[in-house]
């Protein structure tokens, strides 16, 4: 299993992933599951992975050979990243096709983030069928692999103007509730920032199992979701089963 | 889809469930999904539902016709919480047998829980294949349904010696962020509780949509949430993407 968040909000993006990948609960073992390229000044790309390792692994490396034999399409000469998400959704099914035909469990899914001069940075989800959802306004955040245990604090807390290190802290918190409750999503977690219009990636942190300030988020959240938790309005019993349609209980 | 939950604690059980079913996304309909039976005063049992809504019901008409015609074994006549799951997983796959066959869309899932005099109170998860598991200290509650977006807070607050007010609670922040997530989940929310060894219902509550504890339990944890996530240790830059392997990057 796999959990991999890139969240754009109107000051850049915002990657994270896991790095546990499984065949089965015997076979455990840990790659980062994101990526970059050789881009070109006026470009930036971060790919992050999901499911089939083998078919993840060779989509990535045929995307950075088209890149250094300057292939007709490749990396550096789209133009856009919808254009990139359609060339890399083909790649993808090249090789699943090669390898997996279709057996679901040689698909792979991906989300590409980025920018390229004279448009807007984005986020795309690739799905495992090659094709490609955007981020929006309405959603600016996307997943791949175990998604649901992190949604809850993702929807509450990321809006458009959302800053850049909230967001970031946001999608670790996600990620912690998501390897809290799925022992196949597990650390190192990495984290990396886009700043809109920059083109280039710098800020970047990578947390081992062992880190002083996982280990510390983890336990700060966990004591203040249980305060705010006993903070809550005590629940009012207003009815009694007694006063329930019979056909509940069973007299008719 | 549904969301049900049963927890079951020291002091007694929380049964909670939403009461939203829909054959597509154009055919949603509100049924309860909480069933009692009339029970001899030496046991209680609440059944709460999940899946096709012809199986569910015709599952719980059966169970009830059992009681009525004092069937050789029937809710009444079982000894064990053990024993009464398996009764309904038999009744249950004779009714998915009769209409549906092997088809996954006819299947349902039924959580149970209650007591028998003599034995301590507990709850059972039903699956869809007929067989069952059940309860323990080290997993207090089980789900059914869309389970995911609810379990973080069942697995930071739930412990065998809660108090069953507080567990209920939970449950109910458990329903938000499963409603807030999945829209085939919706109210009414039914809560009900079952002290330990009182063998009767008693408190119950059922939130409808416009019910103002609901929306103010809603708001005010979204607010507390957040409050907490504020109050987060702040994001520590230590790394640089300059500094990840090579091949993470592509220049090799």
């Amino acid at each position: 299993m796999t959990y991999c968040i890139a969240i754009s909000v109107n000051a850049g993006i915002v990657f994270c992933s896991d790095s546990r990948t499984n065949a089965g609960i015997d076979q455990i073992s840990t790659y980062s599951k994101m990526f970059s390229f050789n881009a070109e000044p006026d470009r930036q790309f971060v790919l992050l992975s999901a499911g089939n390792l083998a078919t993840s692994q060779s989509t990535l490396t045929q995307l950075r050979q088209d890149i250094r034999n300057n292939a007709p399409v490749n990396m550096n000469s789209v133009s856009t990243i919808g254009e990139a998400a359609d060339y890399i959704g083909q790649v993808y099914l090249e090789k699943l096709e090669k390898h997996g035909g279709s057996y679901t469990e040689f698909e792979s899914s991906f989300l590409l983030g980025g920018q390229i001069k004279g448009s807007q940075h984005r986020v795309v989800k690739i799905y495992s069928a090659g094709n490609h959802i955007t981020s929006s306004a309405d959603t600016p955040y996307l997943q791949i692999g175990e998604s649901k245990y992190g949604t809850p604090i993702l929807d509450r807390i990321i809006k458009l103007d959302t800053p850049l290190e909230t967001a970031a802290l946001c999608a670790l918190v996600s990620m912690d509730s998501t390897m809290r409750s799925n022992l196949a999503v597990g650390p190192p977690v990495e984290i990396l920032l886009y700043k809109a219009d920059e083109f280039v990636l710098s800020n970047y942190n990578r947390f081992n199992e062992d880190s002083e300030y996982l280990r510390e988020l983890k336990k700060s959240w966990d004591q203040k979701l249980k305060e705010a938790f006993n903070l809550l309005p005590p629940l009012a019993w207003a009815a009694n089963w007694e006063n329930v349609p019979e056909n509940n209980k069973g007299a008719v």
